[in-house]
C-alpha cells in the first residue's frame, strides 16, 4: 500500500463501506473536521462535531453506519466505530517513531548485579538501574528513569523519561509509565506520639499487572505491608493519587486528578472519572461508574453510575443538583405562602 | 546606584513620589510589612494588609497613590501599582543568580545529531538531548532534563531540573518549564474491544507558543493527531492537567490543580482559577473568568465571570451558595406553615 | 530473637498482654486480617475491620485493650494502640533495605565547590549537586536527584529519586523528599502590562524545618521574597500544591491533592484532609481540622473541625449537606401547601 491512500484503499484499511465517493482521488494526510482540506481524511466520532462535519472540507470522512449525507465533494466511508477505524489511518500516516534498538547507553548506569539481557533491553542515557533489579526482554527504560533496588520489570514495558520505580516494586508485561510517574513512594502513615508525628514504616510494595498504563506525574504509594495493586489492563491517567494498600481491579479506568485514600478497593471494569475523591477503607463494586468529581464516602454497589458528593445513583444526584437551582424560587414561594396565610 | 538605597534613590528606582520622609537615611533590605525593620523597604499591595501597614516598623513603604497616612517614622513613596514597583526593589536587592554560561556540561549527553550551538546554549549535568532535537541560542537546559527526539526548542528558553519534553514537541521562544513539568505525554485514549482497553496511538504533539510558562509537575498530553496547543504568553501554574488536543488561547492564566479534558478550548485572555474542572469538547470564550473550583460542563460565553458547579454567572452562582445556607431555616418555615394551615 | 516469633516473643516485642493463646507455636509472617494464615500475625486497628477479625485465620492478632473474643485457634495480644504495636512486627519481618553506604557514586556529579564529607554522605548515580550546595552528614541523595546552587541540606536527610531542590532553598535535619517532589519552583506571579503577563521575579526561597516529609510529586513554590516555610515535624502528602509565601506551622498534616494559595498560613498542629482548597492571604488557627474537600475562603479560628465549601463548623456543614438531600421533598411540600391554601 502506498503512503497516499485511494478511497478503496481507505475502505480496505478501515474495514468500512464506501457510502459515496468524493472529488479527491487520493488522500495524503489526516486532520480534524474543522481544519481538514481536500487531501485529508477525517472522522465523525462524536455527535458534538456534527456541525463541523456538515461544513468540513475534508476529502473523506469516516462516519458511523447509517450516515449517508455530508458536504458536497467529500467521500464517506461507514464503519461501526469511526474513532477506532480512524486509529488505523493514524497508524498509516504516523511519523514512525525511531525503531526500538536494544542496548545499554554508555551514559546509563546499570548495577552489575541487575539482571537483564543487554541484547534485548534498551536502557537510555541517564537511566539508573539499581542493584538486584531485573528487566524483561523488549523493555525500554527511558532517559533519566530510575529503577530501584530489586525491582522486577516484565517484558515489553516502556518506562518514559524521568519516571521512578522504587525498591522491590513489581511490574508485569507491557506496562507503560508516562514521564514523571512515581511507583512505590512511601505511604502516608504516622502515629502521633508525644506531640510529634512518628513515621510508620512502609515496607510493602506496589504491583502493576500486565498491560497497565500509568499517566504522567501520577503517584502510587507502596503498601504499609503487603501490596498496593493495580490489576491487569487497568489504565490510570495523569496526576492521580493512589494511597497505600489501595487495590484497583482489572480493566478499570481512573481519570486525571482523582485521589483514592488508603486501603480502598475498586472491583473490575470500574470507571472513575476526573477529580473524584474516595475516602479510605471503602469498596466500589464491579462495573460501577463514578461521574467526574464524585465524592465517595462509603462503599458502593457495582453496576451503577454514581454522581455527586456524597455519591448518589446518577439520576438522584442530578435531580438534587437541579433542585438546588430552584432554591431562590422556593424561598420566594414560602414567603408568599406565609403572607397569604396571614392574610386569611 | 549603591546597593543601599536612599529615599530619593528609591523614588527614582520605582518612579514614585515621596509622600513623606522617615527616620532612616537609607535602606539595605526588603521585607513583608509584619517583619520589616527600620532598614527595610516594604509595600502595601493588598488592602488585606492595611492592619499590618498601620503598625509596620519598615523604614519605607511603597503605597498606592492617594495614601498619605502611615506609622510614625516610616517614609512613604506613592505609585500607581505598589506590587509592580516593588518588583524593581526586589530586582535591586536580589541575590544575583549565577550568570548564564553557555556550554555543554561534560556530564550531559547530547546526541551527535542534535542541532545546537554549544557556544550559545547551556546544557547542565545529567541533561539528555536526544537524536534530532534542536535548541535555540540562549536556551538553558537544566540538570537531568530530558529533551526527546526531534524536539524543537526556541531561543532563550529555560527548562528547569527534571522536566521532560517528549518527542517532536515544539517550544517557542522564552518558554519556561518549572521542575518536573511534562510536555507531550500520551493522551488518555482507549477503545474497549473484547473486554480490554486497547491503546489508541497518540501521534500528535504539544506546541507551546512564545513566552509560555508551565508550572512544576504540570502535565500536558500530546494530541491524538494534530496538536495540543498553549498560545503565546499564557501561563500555566503547578499540577495542572491539560488533556490531548486541548487548545489554550493567548495570554491566558490557568491556576494550580485545574484539569481540562480532551479537545476543550479556551479563547484568549481567559483566567481559570485553581482546582477548576472542565469536561471535554467545550469552549470558553475570550476574557471569561472562572472562579476557583468552578465545574464547566458546557461551552461558556466570553467576557463573563463564572462560579459554581455547574458554572453560572458569578452573581447567580454566589446567590445559590448563599441560599443553600438558608435551607434549614426554610425547612422549619415550611413545617410551621403546615401546622398553621392545619390549625385553620 | 529469632526471625520467627513465639507468642511470648511477640508479647515482648509489642509490649502487649497475652489475652489467650492459639494453635500455632510460632509466626513467621504478617498479613492483613482477610488474607492472613496460621503462620501470620495481624492486627485490629480500625473498627471497620471487625468483620474480618471475627473470621480471620491469622495465627495471632494484636487487638485493643479490653478485647477478649476472637476466632477459635487465634491467639490474641492486647495493647493500647494495635497499629503502633504492629509497627514493631513490621520492623521485625521487613526485608531489611540495603544498608546506608556513604560515598559519591562515580556516575553522580558533585560540583567541586559543593560542601560535603564524601565519607559520610551518599550521592547516588545520576544525582547532580550544584555549585555552592552543602549537604550534612548522614544524608542520602537519591539517583537523578537535583540539588541546586547554594542549597543547604541538613543531616540525615533522604532525597528520593528524581526529586528537585532549586537554588538557595534550605532543608533542616532528617527531612524526607519522596520521588519527584519539587522544592523551590518559581511562585506564580505576573503583572498585567500592555496586554501581556509580565513575570514577577521570585527571589525568595523555601525552607523546610527538621523532620519534615514531602510527598511524591508535591510542589512547593519559592517566595516572591523572604521564604515559603514548612515548620518542624509537618508532613505533606503527595500532589499537594503550596504556593509562594505560604507558611505551614509545626507538626501539621496536609493530605493529598490539597492546594494552598499564596501567603496563606496554617498554625501548629493543623490537619488538612485531602483535596482541600484554600484561597490566598488567609490564616487557619492552631489545631484546626479541615475535612476532605473543604473550601477555605476566609480565615478560620483554631481548635475547631471544619467541613464544606465554604468551610463551616463540622456539625453545621454536615447539617447543610443533609438538608440538601431533603430538597425534592421540600419542593413537594410547598406545592401541596399552595394547593391546600388555594382550596381553603
Amino acid at each position: 500500500m502506498a503512503f497516499a491512500l485511494s478511497l478503496s484503499e481507505l475502505a480496505q484499511l478501515t474495514g468500512g463501506n464506501i457510502v459515496r465517493g468524493g472529488l479527491a482521488s487520493s488522500y495524503s494526510g489526516m486532520a480534524a473536521l474543522d481544519v481538514a482540506g481536500a487531501g485529508d481524511i477525517s472522522f465523525l466520532g462524536n455527535e458534538k462535531y456534527r456541525g463541523q462535519f456538515l461544513t468540513t472540507a475534508a476529502g473523506a470522512v469516516i462516519v458511523p453506519l447509517g450516515e449517508t449525507e455530508g458536504p458536497e465533494g467529500t467521500a464517506l466511508i461507514a464503519v461501526e466505530n469511526p474513532s477506532l477505524a480512524f486509529g488505523a489511518v493514524v497508524k498509516h500516516f504516523a511519523v514512525s517513531g525511531r525503531p526500538f534498538q536494544p542496548g545499554i547507553h554508555p551514559r546509563a548506569f546499570v548495577d552489575p548485579t541487575a539482571v537483564l539481557d543487554a541484547g534485548k533491553v534498551r536502557v537510555h542515557a541517564g537511566a539508573v538501574v539499581m542493584a538486584g533489579a531485573s528487566i524483561g526482554d523488549g523493555s525500554d527504560i527511558g532517559p533519566n528513569v530510575v529503577v530501584g533496588e530489586d525491582v522486577v520489570i516484565g517484558r515489553d514495558c516502556k518506562l518514559h523519561a524521568n519516571s521512578t520505580v522504587r525498591e522491590r516494586c513489581v511490574l508485569g508485561d507491557r506496562v507503560i509509565l508516562q514521564p514523571g510517574a512515581v511507583i512505590g513512594s512511601d505511604g502516608y502513615g504516622y502515629e502521633f506520639v508525644d506531640g510529634r508525628h512518628m513515621k510508620i514504616d512502609q515496607v510493602g510494595i506496589v504491583e502493576l499487572g500486565d498491560d497497565v498504563e500509568i499517566g504522567s506525574n501520577t503517584t502510587i504509594d507502596r503498601a504499609r505491608f503487603g501490596k498496593t495493586l493495580v490489576g491487569e489492563g487497568s489504565k490510570i491517567d495523569n496526576l492521580v493519587q493512589l494511597a497505600h494498600n489501595v487495590v484497583i481491579g482489572k480493566h478499570c479506568l481512573v481519570i486525571a486528578q482523582t485521589g483514592i485514600a488508603g486501603s480502598s478497593r475498586l472491583g473490575n471494569y470500574v470507571t472513575v472519572a476526573a477529580q473524584v475523591g474516595m475516602v479510605g477503607h471503602v469498596t466500589v463494586g464491579d462495573k460501577a461508574v463514578l461521574a467526574a468529581r464524585t465524592g465517595v464516602t462509603r462503599s458502593l454497589e457495582g453496576g451503577i453510575t454514581y454522581y455527586g458528593d456524597p455519591a448518589l445513583p446518577f439520576a438522584e444526584g442530578q435531580k438534587l443538583r437541579a433542585y438546588a437551582r430552584r432554591l431562590p424560587k422556593l424561598v420566594e414561594d414560602v414567603k408568599a405562602l406565609k403572607k397569604s396565610i396571614e392574610a386569611k
